[in-house]
């Protein structure tokens, strides 16, 4: 049965793969989306494109369970010879959304089937823009998409996770991303002369020194944080000493405390060291997405599910990971929980986001039973 | 009489000030230059050209003494309304150099005049390039400006200093210029997984506060020197760590010892310092103008000629500066000394290089006459 | 029933509290155990002193249940007035290993009365020298005390949980501990003229700076790890740049892996930032107690025992914790688990190893009862 | 003649040397030279002892010159096998005071033969406690030492300069002393939750590394500056973060302003660093000696003394020197110049302060004619 659904679902993966479109821009993507539901006579919500939202009810209904699927692609120019090679110059399917969306549209049509009607009503989110900020996902959850569901199941398939193996981390498991600038505004004049000036360079290396005290000695150590200056500027020439020096970067972590205590130390230490210094400092913080934090209750029952359907051995606990995933803001509304789907294989040899990415599509029927099992054990 | 010359020298030098040329590049002025020598039949011994060197054969010969004037202009644009303002959009003489080679050439119309010969030969140099690397003293030397030369004199009309002061300091009294480029060749990657990379942009913090150190903690604390880094750059975006940092910048100081002692701390350190933090270090330097070091005995000589020909209180001792003048070519071959004449007025307002800089004519006259006295005096 | 039991446990509990022994030294504790497990018919295995090992022989055998109590106290002065308080001047159970002690005890009399066997064997581990190195429970393993052991369980009572709750983190849970000592031997000298000498103090700083890049940028950053420099030392005076400086401090994580890396990092630091100016550094690394690390399956079963004992909101789960514990030894050789029974309240206070620290003795009950109920529901 | 008076001298330089007294406790010291300028028939001015000021009037008046000899030893154990070896242990002419006493008494001896009376009246100071704050030269002017008098001289035998050289710098020639004390009030605690505490160790890191850029980018880099922390503690074992740190320190400089460029940046860093990360800090300065500013006059004359007595090759130009020498206080309130006596011979070949200096006592005879010289040429 799986397997069938697994056929169509590569084909319809590959489909995607060979048209991939941007965040925001999925427009023949939703089409085609829209398309297989339509034809698979399953409803759709109304809510604005790009991105679709199906629907079906259950027997029972009382209670509704959300799955999503993230549909967009990435700037990425895609390497290799797969005969279903991106079309798109420049724009590729390198992060595994192509295989979400087929695998959820497999599933959605399972529940169609005679015989497969479930107690639950079931949300089929289909979600434009998860690779950019703004967020897809904080998007539709503005527009209501999770009013009335009661829980959420998301899944990444994982290229550095064993083949075989599904699993996931109860709690924070991915982290925040909040990005930074920071401006050193100091007092700039000749090279020969450095005590007429107030050099942001040099200031410079003092906040980024203290930067890395924050993660040290601030942040609770059995707490993730990453503080990460990305870029740095000052200066044009030999030897004038500038004005003022730059810096930008990203901020990561497992919890909003950990966020706010990081954010927070940041601005002690670059106005207080700034002045200090007698140069002035400003920081600009450029909310991201919050971090990824399952439900343990239902990371709990996900984990019941897998071990029940796949066998024992199958499941896996994962460590936390410091990137992000936006599905983080439909578990900060509700309870849900978001599993990885392992496919490290010979198939799948490069990692997420690299030019020859490719997904090991053998693991596709046990995602789209991961799904229904999901639903149907469901209480 | 020497206010007669001054008059001369003011129109030569709003001439060239109305028609400034980029070093290497004084055409139009070394012409302006050669003609005006030869009007006054001052031979013109062959050197190549942009720049001029007039001779004048001393009544008893044996000794040379050589006098100096710097030609070039620099990119600057002129801001102002003095009626001889550049001509040339861009290009300003905003350091003075039109002055002195106003004045020099005043100073050799005077050796011509009936009853000023001298006993010793005057070399005249109206040097082009002062302003850039390779200097055109350099230049000069290497073709043999200085052969048979005995001592050589220079003076730079000062802003900072009191009008109608002059003056200068004994041993190294500017400093040596040295450039270097600094590159750290990390591991870039994620900003979110920093234990994957090696983070040039870290490590740079490290280097450049230990740079500090060099001028703070291995200089001879009564020597003086510079290290400063001008410009830092590396990376693109907030959430990249890149693979490479860069550093330029300049040092400073009053002996060759002290550039060694900063240049060999400044490898040690940079190769050293990315070694440990697991990247590669590099530092190039580019070899700069040397320290100006004021012969001792014809320093004194000099302070005789300014405290008897214009009185005591005239003469100033002036602090060592950590700028640089090519000047300090020809003092590495030969005696001599280079004189500050203060300008410091209400004509003379704004610093050295800045777009409104002008120079204060009243202090012509005094300067053609140092120079003629300079060479009367000495023995 | 576990009340009646916890009524002798408070009574044992404070003639222990009243009679404190330091780590090592528990000859009078060890003495007063024995005795009290001999009264109960329990058989005492041969092990040296101090500490005992009692031993009850399951109705079915074959598996082998370890349960541990740690017996000694701390060199801490103890405050307040309680009526049992140490008669011992500076030696204190301001940890609580009185109340493990009484509470296994408890436990151990449980078992031997008419209706309680159980299948499986049950070791009653009275250990030694919990809070020093070298560690008591590594000393018992080495003489063989877990031969023939399947699983070992152990608990803490908890101060800073809330009073009814009990829990533990599946995992890493608590911190290993590994103490460092850097030496820096620079060459002094005056004060004056810093140039002359290798400053071990202005390297010292730089050490201990990029020390937190270790932290901040060398560790996985879901891992969790802390370098503290506890102590810095140089100099005698105010004029004198010293020879050597010298820096000691811990090292803690929830890895073994993570303190390799820590240290690792840490020796390329220490020599390659010593070598870079110009001193020689060496470190030395004491080791201490491993991370504990509790099996997840026993750290389910003892969650299920829990929720199934007392109720379903009274399990907790728990954020790892940088403090360690050497119940850590046990649990690189066997299966377990180190379960907190939290106890915060008006009675409990203080945190511990606070001089007016004291236990809250109501939780005795629960405590006692958690034990016999883990070894019942073993299978 | 002054071969001679130096043979007395070594007489009496070695007789002192046998008997050295700490600073302020010159009381055998003062005795002897006392009785020695008594049984020259020289006036001892009524100045508080220890040390002892002798007076002879001149022959014209008018001009007073002051010359001045320090009489304090150290508190060095004195090394090797001298015959006239200190018989108090622990305490030695480690510095060469021992010869300036036996010098001056040699130079006054000489005015008080028949033929050399001189027209300026002469003042000799024997002055004690030059090596300690506070100075007994800053005493004997609180006690009115300089009134009357125009001018003063002194002179140090000089090991490092070369025997048979004289020699002194124009301007700043020798350094302050300011010592400081700093205090970090961070909040201590557990080494394995810094989170929880304010480091003062890490805290002090940064301090020490902000120090550095004071010399390197505020102090004026043709002006000198020494900033030493010369002793660091903080902490008291491995696994606990104290509450506070401690530096002491010292800095140099060759003007009362840059002492309080230093001091001014030290105070901003060290309050405003520690405010930055959450401790409080404190420093405090103790006022030492101030810089040694010859006049430029009295050193021209100085030198021009040299050249005439002992020929043109004998006067050497000295680099400016860090250390320090109480002799500055005097240059305070009057022109004055210091002079340095080479002697770096097989006989002086161990540094000042070391236990093995000793004087090499062959330039005596031209130590004293330098003394008379300089009252006889003084107008």
């Amino acid at each position: 049965m799986f397997e069938t659904l697994a056929k169509q679902a590569v084909a319809d993966r590959r489909h995607i793969h060979e048209n991939p479109e941007l965040s925001g821009s999925e427009w023949e993507t939703t089409k085609f989306i829209r398309e297989r539901l339509e034809s698979l006579n399953i409803e759709i919500l109304d809510f604005e494109p790009p991105g679709v939202i199906g629907y079906i009810r259950g027997t029972k209904g009382g209670k509704t369970v959300a799955l999503r699927a993230d549909i967009d692609a990435l700037p990425i120019l895609e390497e290799g010879d797969k005969p279903y090679i991106s079309k798109v110059k420049g724009v590729s399917h390198a992060c595994g959304h192509d295989g979400h969306t087929a695998i959820l549209l497999a599933a959605a049509e399972w529940f169609k089937k005679p015989g497969n009607e479930v107690e639950p009503n079931i949300l089929f989110i289909f979600q434009s823009a998860e690779e950019i900020t703004p967020s897809g996902a904080d998007r539709l959850i503005k527009m209501g998409v999770l009013d009335g569901v009661d829980t959420i199941f998301g899944i990444h398939l994982w290229q550095s996770m064993e083949k075989g193996r599904m699993g996931l981390k109860a709690g924070a498991a991915m982290a925040s991303v909040d990005d930074f600038e920071v401006r050193i505004q100091g007092s700039g004049g000749h090279g020969a002369t450095p005590h007429e000036t107030v050099d942001p360079i040099y200031i410079a290396t003092h906040l980024i020194q203290a930067y890395q005290g924050i993660i040290s000695r601030k942040l609770n150590p059995v707490h993730s944080g990453v503080l990460t200056v990305g870029k740095i500027e000052g200066g044009s020439t030999y030897n004038v000493i500038p004005d003022t020096a730059k810096l930008i970067g990203t901020i990561r972590a497992l919890s909003v405390e950990s966020v706010q205590t990081i954010q927070q130390q940041m601005v002690k230490i670059t106005e207080g060291l700034c002045q200090t210094f007698g140069a002035k400092g400003h920081i600009d913080f450029i909310v991201g997405t919050p971090p990824l934090v399952n439900d343990p209750k239902e990371a709990s029952f996900a984990e019941t599910v897998i071990r029940k359907t796949f066998g024992e051995d199958r499941f896996q606990t994962v460590d936390a990971y410091m990137g992000a995933e936006d599905f983080s803001y439909y578990l900060q509304k509700k309870p849900g929980a978001f599993i990885f789907v392992g496919m490290n294989s010979e198939k799948s040899a490069f990692p997420h986001h690299h030019p020859k990415f490719d997904i090991d599509e053998d693991v596709f029927a046990d995602a789209i039973e991961l799904f229904t099992a999901i639903v149907t054990e469901y209480r």
